[in-house]
Order: C-alpha cells, then structure tokens, then sequence
C-alpha cells in the first residue's frame, strides 16, 4: 500500500479541486512528483507559495512530458484546448483522466487531440465545496465520496484500475459507468439543482416588493441554505450547463411538470395531496444520511449560540 | 436584566419551538413558571420527562389560567381551535402571542377568539431546523436570528415592547411589520424555498431511468443541500402552503417566469447570461455571511474526512 501508484503526476488546472488532488496525493505519497500546470503566472505563483507540488509549469505540455498519469482540472469549457495542447507531448502508455461534471461532452472534445498509445480514462469526483482556487483544497475533500469513471470502451482495463486505486487511496469510493448515463444521473443530483438554486437566489434579488435587506435578514427560514451552491463557480458551472444541456433540459422539464402539479394541489387547497409528497421526501433524506454522503447533525451542524457570531 | 419577564408563561405546544423557547427561558430566567400544554398525553409525558417546564397541561384552557403571557407553538392549521379553546381562560391583560410562519390567516383564525381585554401580538421566529418534537429543541436556537412581530393597529405598543423585550433576551433580533408584507417575504425567503426543496426531492424519487440508490450515492453534487429543508415537518409545511396560497403562488410565478428565461438561455447556449446570474448570485450569499445569518465555513462546515463517518 505504500509505493507510489504514479512517478509523475501531472495536474493541469490548480483550483479547488486540483489543488485537494495535490493535498491529498501528497498526505498519502500516491506520486514521487507532482508537476503542477496552470495558465496565469499569478496562481501558479499561489500554488507554489502553497506547496501544492514540486515542479511548476505555465506551459501545460511542459508539465506532461514524462509523465506517467496526467489529470485536467479545468472547466469542462477548457478540455478540448488543453487537450490539445498537451497532446503531442503524452508520453506513451500514459494515463489521461479529467474531474469534469460532465462526461460525454468532454470525450469528444478530448478524445481527437490524444494520441493512440495513451489510456484515456475520464473521471468526475462528486466532491466540492463552494469555494475555488488553489487556496480552497483540502486532502480530505474526497474522503467517502463518489468517483465516477467513463472509461470509453476501448480503454484498457489495467489503466481504469490504477486511476482506481489512486482514487482510492485518497479515500474515495470508485464506480464505473458510461458517459451517457453520467450526465443523466448528475443532472439531477447537481446540475438542475444548481441551477434552481441560482435561479432563486436570482429572482430574491429583482423583487420590488420585497427588498434585497429583507431576503438577508430572514433567509434564516431556509433561502440561505440555497445560496452556498448558488455561489460556486461561475465559469465552471456555465460550462456545465452548456456541455449537458439535453440531460439538464430534460430533468428541467421533470422538475418543471411535478412543481406545476404541487402549485395546482396548493391553488385548490389539496392538503392531503402536499402531505403525502413532504412524508416521502424525508426518507430520501434519511437514506442519504444511511448511505455515509449527509452529516445526521441538525442544520448542517451549522453552528448556533454566541460562539458563531465570526 | 435579571428580572423575569413574565410569572407565568404558557406555551401551547412543545414541538421544536416551543421546547427551544422553554429552555431559553429557564437559561436567561425569563419566567418564573412555565406551564407547559400539548395535545397528546405521550408528548407531554416526554417533555416532563426532558424537564421543559414547571407543569404539565393536557388541556390548554387549564395552562393559560393566571398566564401574563401565553405563545401558541402549534401548526397554523391549528391557531384558530386553540385560540377558541382558550379565549375564555385567558387573564385579563394577558399577552397572546403565537410562532407561525404565516401571519394574515392565523390572525384571521386567532382573533374572533380572543377576549377584547387581551393584548394579541402575533409573531414569527424566523429560525429553525429540520428536526420536531420535544426533543429536537435547544436554548440557543434564536440567538441571532430575528424574530418578527406583526401586531394588529389596535394592540398596545407596551405588550409589543415586553414581548420583545423576552425575545431580546432569548437572544434574538426583533422586528416588526404588518402581516401582509411578512407573509409577502417570508413566501421568498421561505415557503418558495422548501416548496422547491420538496419538490426536486420528489422527482429525483420518480426518475424511470436513475435510481433511488444513484441519487443517494452522488447526492454530493448539490442535491443532498435540498434534502435538509424537504425533511422538515410535513403538518407544519402542508399548514403554511394551505395558509400563505396568494403570496407563494405570487412567488412561485416569479420563481418559474425566471426558470424558464434561465432554460432558453442553456437551450440557446447563451453562456454570457449564465454567468452574469452565476457571478450576482455570489455576492448574495456574502451579504448574508455579512449579516450574520449564515456561517462562512465551507460546504456550511460539514465534517469533511474520516472523522466525519458516523
């Protein structure tokens, strides 16, 4: 368990997730060197000030050449480029892998820019907070979360089972499927409920009866909860909507018909009808608690009383 | 300071609310009796048990007799049965006060009850988790947070000062405007809130072609935000639906006229859209952090690593 599973890890991208990739590799010496690539002088600056890897390239090519695994934490936006970029400096027999929230949009943004003797194994960890850039990183961040791989069918499975064990052995549990279905099951566990998420936050703003103050003060009722996700990244999360926009607008349109039913139960006063569905949704809840992904504490564990007053 | 506010304070229920306002109360000695009332003779056995209060009442007429101040902490459903079965007990000069999330129907439901020599000012602690019952409160839970009170012209502005004055001392912030326009704010920063919460739990529960286990299992990716709220107290919820109609439908329209201009611009890939909402939606969750109704930790300060599995 405790060689190295890769020489030369190569990070091409060093925010929030990134930089818990380098956190983490480095707590649980999963690489003998971490190249770490990033396009603006100032954050590569950041990252080295950090400590986040040993060697630090603006060029990404640079930061591949001679690596063994190489993975893109860049917005989905930026795969296409950055694969293109560093393609002709793979080394054979190298893994290519990616952490973008969307999969079948980035095969094919990829897959033309790689050369043939590379393993291409694309990834997505479901792990995040709403922070970004490289200050955000942390190693625990993917302890007992999801990684999802979408291995395209020709990759080799020894490839998928070393990214396997790297993900792994930064705590993660790892699961394999393909890229189609990836983009439908995230799109209703994070995709549309960003976006509502962004759309509430939104319309609270543009009220005129209500003012912008008054959404503060009271968002203790349960808005508040809304505006973590509704203040992730807005590079990364336009990205996501425009690379998984069938997906997204076809649980959109779910969402859309099942709220216009529950507006009508409460036009008509149909009590029994928004009691039956507010019984079922906290088993949900009480199954994700059962499933290790939800802390049981009460609000989050958010903190209450005079010692939360920072 | 250290004056009780009331000697005798009755409270009509003892679910989250009325249990957190007990133990307030007995911490920062704001009653020298606290007479405590619920409907079911198991509920009052348990918060004997837990030592929430001073004595024990199956009927509410019995708990308000000799009360200064009497709060209902029942379902608003519930406002106007109670208020009809305690009007003729209550003592003259008596505040009656209650904690629904709606104010224009409970006062609607609550005043023909109520004696000419009472002083009614109906209020709101905007504050909460997703857990009820007796055992679910805690002194500290207003602290912070505000409470919002709505008095009718009509009651005197000595029993709103005192009213506020036990709330101050519970920790909270108060505020006070008329009926109309908290149920026209709490719709946004509240009813429309969980009522989305509920509702993208339901789909996600209904899709043919993504099961229950994956929504579970990658609920990380932001769906798990949304299961908090659609777990709170489905009577409680189904009451303020059924008792707010007019402004959650006024909300709601708002809420889908955005969504669907939000669903034209993903549709359309207008990327430059998306992120002008994504980047003013940020500076609102800063707003609030600065307003100190929400913590500024990551992921809400949720354990993160191997500690955090229980």
């Amino acid at each position: 368990m405790d060689e190295p599973v890769f020489s030369r890890l190569a990070l091409i991208g060093i925010g929030l997730i990134g930089s818990s990739i380098a956190l983490g590799a480095r707590k649980h010496k999963l690489a003998a060197h971490v190249a770490v690539s990033t396009r603006t002088a100032e954050t590569l600056a950041r990252a080295k000030e950090l400590g986040l890897g040993d060697s630090w390239h603006q060029d990404p090519a640079e930061a591949v050449a001679g690596a063994d695994c190489v993975i893109l934490c860049v917005p989905v936006g930026a795969s296409g480029a950055t694969a293109e970029a560093i393609g002709p400096a793979l080394a054979p027999g190298a893994i290519v892998s990616d952490v973008g929230s969307v999969k079948a949009s980035v095969i094919a943004a990829m897959s033309p820019h790689l050369p043939p003797n590379v393993h291409f194994v694309p990834g997505h960890p479901v792990a995040g907070t709403e922070y970004s850039g490289p200050d955000a990183g942390f190693a625990e961040l993917f302890e007992n979360r999801w990684v999802i791989l979408t291995p395209p069918p020709e990759t080799e499975a020894t490839a998928v089972a070393r990214l396997s064990q790297f993900w792994s052995r930064l705590g993660a549990n790892v699961e394999a499927m393909n890229a189609r279905h990836h983009d439908l099951v995230l799109a209703i566990t994070s995709h549309v409920p960003h976006l509502i998420a962004y759309n509430i936050v939104g319309t609270a703003a543009h009220l005129e009866e209500v003012t912008e103050s008054e959404v503060m003060k009271f968002s203790a009722g349960g808005f508040r909860d809304f505006t973590r996700i509704a203040s992730s990244d807005p590079t990364m999360w336009r990205d996501v909507f425009l690379n998984n926009r069938e997906a997204v607008l076809e649980m959109l349109g779910r969402f859309t018909e099942d709220l216009t039913a529950l507006q009508r139960a409460i036009r008509f006063a149909e009590g029994d009808k928004l009691f039956e569905l507010f019984t079922r949704t906290r088993a949900i809840r009480r199954g994700i608690i059962e499933a290790g992904q939800e802390t049981a504490a009460p609000d989050f564990g958010r903190p209450h009383g005079a010692d939360s007053q920072d």
